[in-house]
């Protein structure tokens, strides 16, 4: 029987070295794994306690399909205590992960046959679910020059004969962790508004920033009146993964229309996890979170310190907790799966999130302990210096 | 900025009972709420133990897009179980409640364009997932001379001119809880098959069954490899909906589109609700189960008692916990919004089921007390009397 066509995602070259991995751990050799987009760490602890106590009161329903309304106050104020923003909680859509947030923003906001601009590389389910969606999907390569980041005069360009009706921003970005500063996310902004483009951004890794731009982070938050979407999530600063927890902050214009696809497309996000990220929205947990934040600082220091030893070329890690890095191959699948073989790291091939120039760069995580980075950049070294003889 | 047409989906009608019925509490005033298609009880006391021990563990992060192994494997052992069916753990995929399987589902199965036929009355969020992504609906009126389920002669005749792609049985249906017998589901499985139509068949009742159909329930599983769908979820019969897990049980040529489908717009299932669902497949959390079950059949058995009273006419409610019934009115809606102002009583509109012949109809829903249930009876038949006069 049949299976549709736009249901056809390409497979990512990632699941290919995962499960070498894998092959190798359950073999009983050594494997250090820097592939995974998220903490080894798990939710704050006082995130976990308020959960175990929910289960033992009893148990909860379907909520809202917004979410409870004490989730969106409580995310309204982190936009002020965050960025001095202030946002309306019925502004503030939680959502099943930033996934959910993504299927649902999309839906609302953009037609079959609409234009989506976004970043080569970037994160390859934007452009998976907008083609799954029907929407056509307009990549600008972004290089060294602009730090990966899209800028408005590519928008521009790239409206010359078809309008585009979206653009996608991600800041601290997939995969190379650089950031725009509020001045180039305002004037983007204004000149999405000014030619009804709708602007998505992504702001799923906030609070993970280092070095000069700790503590940069700018927020779309402040543009929704004039049309932005923010999508966010509770998944990597607060390690939350696993809850599948994440949030819109909506234009007003849209909230109606989100509300009731919801309903329909979800019903509601996980409701005990929904409760127990109150908890994480407190000083106690913010403070956990940003012990987890200086691990990360550690292990990039320690990365950007043996770069020289590398010898690699990489973006900027403003935020986020990846390095991206043009190693030097031309085909960074079959770098990755030889460098797998041969000493045990894991690393993800940059084609995952660039067709065309991926196959040059390679996706180190870092959120990992800092003696297994350490031990990790250790093994390339030598590996690479053996490849080079 | 502009809104998508394909995301306006239209209001439920019990969304504004529900306001009401809230403002009423609100104000200190007895309400008794048969809306809700939830049990009012929580997860087997087994589950939320296994969920509390994990917290306590430490975290969870992503799991596999299709859901933990383990999980999948019990869950192929429970169509052993229940149904006598071999299914491989393979077939078997976890998704975000029945709702995020639904998506996976028609994502993978329908283009846009493609016709799907479904029962009216039936469960709306069908028809308004369809048309967000562009599928034809072709709802099929059913009424008592078929027990409110769709036939395969219905289906026939809607292929007349334009072909089907496919059509969605619901056993026990809601809003009817009306069912379909092995035979029935066996032929409509032939004939989907004969004419290439996919057939998903939503069984997320399923346990919840009465009277001459207590354990009589048919599964499409045992027609996956000609290209069924069966849809399920732990929300009702294990009274699990806030916990947002489901699952499908698809055919062969589906599973690796679902699986790259599913890591791309879910990442994965919630990660703590599928390890603590390992222990919703125990003989302890079936028993509580089935005592939750034998709750609904009292109060069942207490509406049918006194439904020559109520004079209502009503679709047998073989399974599920919904009473279907025509009331007598011609605006179910204005109906509610009377009966809730006067009795306190809270019920569904048929109208958010049936956007024609729902008018005559109200859903009540039996997953309450049956104490509850009775009270309310004896309001209604209070307030229709005086009504009457």
């Amino acid at each position: 029987m049949r299976i549709s066509r736009r249901s056809q995602v390409p497979p990512f070259a990632v699941m290919e070295v995962l499960a070498a991995a894998n092959a190798r751990r359950a073999a009983g050799e050594p494997v250090i794994s820097l592939c995974a987009g998220q903490p080894g760490s798990g939710a704050p602890a006082a995130v976990r306690a308020r959960a175990a106590a929910l289960l033992a009161e009893g148990d909860l329903g379907y909520t809202e399909a917004l979410g409870i309304p004490a989730l969106r106050r409580a995310l309204a104020e982190h936009y002020g205590r965050w960025y001095g923003v202030d946002v309306d909680p019925s502004r503030v859509a939680l959502t099943t992960g930033s996934s959910g947030g993504f299927l649902l923003a999309f839906l609302a906001a953009f037609e079959a046959g609409d234009r989506v601009a976004l970043a080569r590389p970037g994160y390859p389910a934007y452009r998976n679910i907008l083609r799954s969606l029907g929407v056509e999907v307009v990549e600008l390569p972004c290089g060294p020059e602009s730090r990966f980041q899209l800028t408005t005069s590519q928008l521009r360009a790239a409206c010359d004969g078809a309008k585009l009706d979206g653009v996608i921003l991600a800041s601290p970005a997939n995969p190379t962790g650089t950031m725009v500063d509020a001045a180039e996310l305002d004037a983007m902004a204004r000149w999405c508004a000014e030619h009804g483009v709708r602007l998505v951004s992504d702001e799923i890794y906030h609070g993970l920033t280092y070095g000069p731009w700790a503590g940069r982070q700018a927020t779309a938050a402040r543009h929704v009146d004039a049309g932005a979407v923010v999508v966010s999530s509770f998944s990597k600063y607060w390690a939350m993964t696993g809850w599948r927890l994440g949030w819109l902050v909506l234009p007003p214009e849209l909230v109606p229309t989100v509300d009731a696809l919801a309903g329909n497309l979800a019903l509601c996000p996980p409701a005990l996890a929904q409760h127990a990220a109150l908890a994480a929205l407190t000083p106690e947990a913010y403070a956990e979170a940003d012990r987890l934040v200086e691990g990360y600082a550690a292990a990039r220091d320690l990365l950007l310190r043996r770069l020289p030893e590398l010898g690699w070329k990489v973006a900027p890690p403003d935020g986020a907790f990846y390095l991206y890095a043009d190693v030097g191959t031309d085909d960074s699948v079959a770098w990755c799966e030889r460098l797998l073989a041969d000493t045990g790291v894991a690393l993800t091939p940059g084609t995952d999130f660039d067709g065309i120039g991926g196959a040059r760069y390679v996706r180190l995580s870092f959120a990992a302990p800092v003696e297994q980075v350490d031990e990790a950049v250790t093994r390339i070294v030598a590996w690479q210096r053996q490849r080079a003889r």
